[in-house]
C-alpha cells in the first residue's frame, strides 16, 4: 500500500473543506502516476485513520472521485482506480528542458523604462516622476465610490450591466459626443463614437481595423512607442519623418506621399509624445489637404488637448473637413486617472462598426459603473470643473518646474516650456548619458519612469519626459536638487 | 462684411465661456471656408456691439486667434486672417456620397442575438434571459465602494498607480495563484498568471501571440462564437469536431491530428458553451496523452469552474503534467458581476511574456482599485464565501428551472440538467424554429438575448442557452409561462 499519510497533508487552515483537499491530492497522485490504474484504495475506516480525519471526510472524499468517475466501486473488495485511465506524468507549467514553445509573430516591444529602474523595488520614500499622468490626489474617486452606493443609479446600472454592450454606455457615447462638440468644434452625436480602455485601446483598434500586412504607415521620429509597435504588430511598414517645433515636418511628409502610396498617418498634434511639440495651425490645414490628395487615413492621437495653460487648445483636425479618413482618439484617463480606463474613438461608419466588433472580441463589455460614473460627471459639469481646477494646479506647476530646471539644471538640459500637458522634455547634453542619469538617480531616490529616447545625431536625442502633473512642490525641488547633485 | 451676428450665436447655458465660444466659431468659419484667408476682421468695439457680448471677451477672443496664429495684426488697419492659409472645406464624420472607406480586413462578426430582439428596446418591465451571468444582485458593490472610501487602502493604491503595470497588480497576481492551487490543484505562482479584461481578453491575446496566419486550429462544434470568431480574425484554419455528452469526439480528433499538423485546439472543458456539457475524466486524459503526443497548443477556457451542484468540479487539464503546452484561463467576471471586468491568463514563461507587452499594447494598465479589491476579497476569504453563497442559490435556481422546463416545456424542447454553470441548452424541437420563438417571446416581454445554435441536421440545430442564476422565481416561472404560452 503506498504510504498516504505522507502524501496527502490536509491543511485544516485553508479555506476549502478537507474533503476536497483530499479528493484533489488523490486526482493528483492519480494523474501523476503515482498512483497507478488498477490500484484498490484502502477501506474508508482505515484511510481515515491513516490521515487522521474523521471517516465520513474519506467516505465524502471517495464519492466525488466516484462521480468524477476517477475511481470505481468493485461489490466486496472496495474502491480502485478505474483501470482504463491512462496514465500520465506530473503537472507543470514550466516547458520541459531544453524546449522552448514555438511563438512564430514576434511581437515588437521596446521598454519605455531603463533597465536600471525596472529593477529598483519602488520603496513609500522614493519620488517617482512618470511620463506625464494626472495627480491621483485630485481625481473624483469619492464620486465613482458615490455611484456603487447611490440605490438609485445602483438599480439603473444594475439593469443595464444586463444588457449588451455595443462600444459603451449609450449614455456616455451621448455625454462624451457633446463634450467634444463644446470643446473640440466636432459636429458628432453618440453613433460616431466607441467608448474604449484608454485612448491606448483605441490606437489598438484603429490600427488593427484599418491596416493590413505590408502597409505603409507615416509616423513621426521620434514618436509615442507603444503606437509604432502596435503599426508594427499589425504587419504594417513604419516610414518616419521628423519632427520640429512646429510638430512634423509636412514637407518631408509630402515627398513620402510622392514616392509611395500610404495607408495611414499617425500624429499627436497637441503636446506630441514624447516632445510635447503643439503642431502650428498652418501645417495642420497643409495637413488636412494631403490627405485629400493623397486619400490616406489620419489617426489623430489627441490625448491631451484638455491641458492648456498659455491659450485654449488649437481645434482638432477632427475638426475640419476631412470627409472620413480622420480617425480622432482621445483619452479621459488623462483627464481623471490612470486606473480609470476610458477612452474613445471617432470614426466614420464603415470603421467604427467594425471597431465596435473587435472591441467585444477583445473586451466584451465595459465597466459599466465607471460608465455610468462619468457620464454624470460631465451632464452635471463636474468634469469641466475638474479639468478647470486641474488645469489652473498643473500650469502653476508647469511654471515652478520650468523655473527650477532653468535655475538648478541649465548645465545638464535643454527644453521648451510646453504650452500644455503634464510633462517637460528634457533634453540632456550629450556629457549627459540618460541611461547613467536614470541609473544615478534611482541610486538617490528618484525614479524616472518616463519615455527616454536615444537616437544619435537626432536633436531629440538623450531626452527624457519629465512628467510634473502629479509632484508637489516639495517633490519637483528635491527631484531637481537630486538631477542637479548627480550631473555635477 | 459678413453677417456675424447670424453666424456667431453665443449661448451663456453652455459650460464653456463665451470667448471660448466665439474663438471656436470663428476658426470654423475660417476652416469652413466661410470667412476666407486676408479677410479683415470688425474692430473689437464694433464685433461685440454685434454679437451684444462685452467688448473684453471679443478680445480675449482675437487674442486666442492670435496666439493659435488663425489671425494677424495689422498696423492701422485691424486683424486679418492670415493671407497664407489653405482654404478647407466644412467639417464631416460622414464619407462624402459614394465614398466608402477602404477597410481592409475583414473582421468577421456573428450577432449572438437574434435581430427581432436587437431591434427591440428593453423596458423595466421585460424579463431579460442573458446566456448565463452572474446575479448583479449578489454582487459585492458595497466592497469595491469601501475600497475607494478606506483612507488607508486608498492610500497605498494611490501609489501603485503612479507604477507600471506588468500583467497586472501583483498582490491579485499572487492572491490568485493561492486561489487556483487551492481550487484547482495548479502549481502556481504569482509569476505564472497575468490579469485581463475578464475571460475574453485572455482568449484573444492568448491567439494573438500563438497564431500566425494560416495556422491551423481545431475548436468544438458547435463552439462559444466569439472564441471561433478571435481565431479566424488572426488569420487561422478552422476545423471543427462534435461535441457530445462526454465533452468534444476525442477519436475525431485523434484522426483530425494524424491528417494535418495542428497549431492549437480550443476547449471549454467544464460546462462547454454553448451546450453546458462536462467533458469526461477519461476524454480529459486521452486529451493531455493527443496534446504530448502531437505537440500542439491547448487553450483551456474554464471561465465557469467555480459553479457546480451535484459535485466537486473534475481538476483542470492544466492541473496536470503538459510541459507547458496549456494556456490555462478563466474568470472572476463570472464570480462577481458582468460589468466587474476581471480575468486571468496562466502559460509558459516564453508565451506569457509575449502576452504581458501585448496586453499593454491593447490596454495600459488595469483598474488598481479594482484588482486591490479582488486581492483583499481573495485573501480574506470574501471570494470563497461569496462563491458558496452564489452556488447555493444558483444550485436551488437549477433545480427550479429544469423542474419547471420539465413540467411546462417539454412538448417544445429537450435539455439535459447541467452539473453546474449558469444556464440551460434548450433544444427546441423541429417544429418551433428558433428565430420565431426569440421573435414571439419579445412581443411578450421576454428577452432571450443568450446564444443560438442554428445549423440544419445537428443535434444541437436550434438550441438556445437560457441563463438562470440571474432570474429570481417568479422571473423564471414568468419565462417559462411565456415559453409555453408561444409554443401551444
Amino acid at each position: 500500500m503506498l504510504p498516504f499519510q505522507n502524501l496527502i497533508l490536509p491543511d485544516r487552515d485553508k479555506i476549502f473543506p478537507i474533503y476536497k483537499q483530499i479528493t484533489n491530492r488523490l486526482i493528483s497522485l492519480i494523474q501523476e502516476g503515482t498512483i497507478q490504474p488498477g490500484t484498490y484504495f484502502p477501506g474508508t475506516r482505515q484511510m481515515a485513520h491513516l490521515l487522521n480525519v474523521n471517516r465520513k471526510t474519506v467516505i465524502n472524499a471517495y464519492e466525488e472521485l466516484l462521480s468524477q468517475e476517477w475511481i470505481e466501486a468493485v461489490p466486496r473488495k472496495g474502491y480502485r482506480v478505474i483501470p482504463e485511465l491512462p496514465v500520465i506524468k506530473p503537472r507543470s507549467f514550466q516547458p520541459r528542458n531544453h524546449f522552448i514553445p514555438t511563438v512564430p509573430r514576434d511581437l515588437k516591444y521596446t521598454s519605455l523604462v531603463s533597465p536600471a529602474v525596472e529593477a529598483r523595488k519602488i520603496t513609500s520614500k522614493d519620488i517617482v516622476v512618470n511620463d506625464g499622468f494626472p495627480d491621483v490626489r485630485l481625481a473624483p474617486f469619492k464620486e465613482i465610490s458615490e455611484v456603487y452606493r447611490d440605490p438609485v443609479s445602483s438599480k439603473k446600472i444594475k439593469m443595464l450591466i444586463a444588457l449588451r454592450d455595443d462600444g459603451g454606455l449609450e449614455l456616455l457615447r451621448e455625454a462624451t459626443s457633446i463634450f467634444l462638440n463644446e470643446t473640440r468644434g466636432l459636429n458628432i452625436s453618440k453613433s460616431d463614437i466607441i467608448i474604449t480602455r484608454g485612448a491606448q485601446m483605441a490606437i489598438y483598434i484603429a490600427a488593427m481595423v484599418l491596416l493590413k500586412p505590408g502597409d505603409n504607415v507615416v509616423v513621426s521620429d521620434p514618436n509615442y512607442l507603444f503606437a509604432t509597435e502596435i503599426m508594427t504588430n499589425a504587419g504594417a511598414n513604419i516610414i518616419t519623418i521628423p519632427v520640429d517645433q512646429d510638430g512634423i515636418n509636412v514637407d518631408q511628409l509630402e515627398k513620402v506621399l510622392e514616392k509611395q502610396p500610404i495607408k495611414l498617418l499617425y500624429i499627436v498634434p497637441h503636446h506630441h509624445h514624447p516632445t510635447t511639440v503643439t503642431m502650428s495651425a498652418n501645417r495642420r490645414l497643409r495637413l488636412l489637404q494631403l490627405i485629400d490628395e493623397h486619400n490616406l487615413f489620419l489617426m489623430e492621437d489627441d490625448y491631451d488637448y484638455d491641458f492648456h495653460y498659455k491659450n485654449s487648445p488649437i481645434l482638432p483636425l477632427a475638426s475640419a473637413s476631412h470627409n472620413g479618413k480622420i480617425i480622432y482618439i482621445g483619452s479621459f484617463t488623462k483627464l481623471i486617472a490612470p486606473s480609470v480606463r476610458l477612452g474613445y474613438l471617432i470614426a466614420a461608419p464603415e470603421i467604427l462598426k467594425k471597431a465596435i466588433h473587435l472591441k467585444r472580441l477583445i473586451d466584451l463589455r465595459g465597466d459599466t459603473f465607471m460608465e455610468y460614473m462619468l457620464a454624470q460627471m460631465i451632464i452635471k459639469g463636474d468634469l469641466s470643473r475638474h479639468i478647470n481646477k486641474s488645469n489652473k494646479l498643473y500650469a502653476q506647476r508647469c511654471d515652478l518646474i520650468c523655473d527650477l530646471l532653468t535655475r538648478k539644471l541649465s548645465h545638464a538640459v535643454e527644453f521648451t516650456k510646453p504650452q500644455g500637458g503634464m510633462s517637460v522634455w528634457l533634453r540632456f547634453r550629450d556629457k549627459y548619458q540618460i541611461n547613467k542619469v536614470l541609473a544615478d538617480a534611482a541610486r538617490n531616490g528618484l525614479l524616472l519612469i518616463g519615455t527616454t529616447f536615444q537616437k544619435k545625431g537626432d536633436v531629440n536625442d538623450n531626452g527624457l519626459r519629465f512628467g510634473f502633473a502629479s509632484l508637489s512642490e516639495e517633490d519637483m525641488e528635491c527631484a531637481v536638487n537630486i538631477l542637479s547633485k548627480i550631473t555635477k
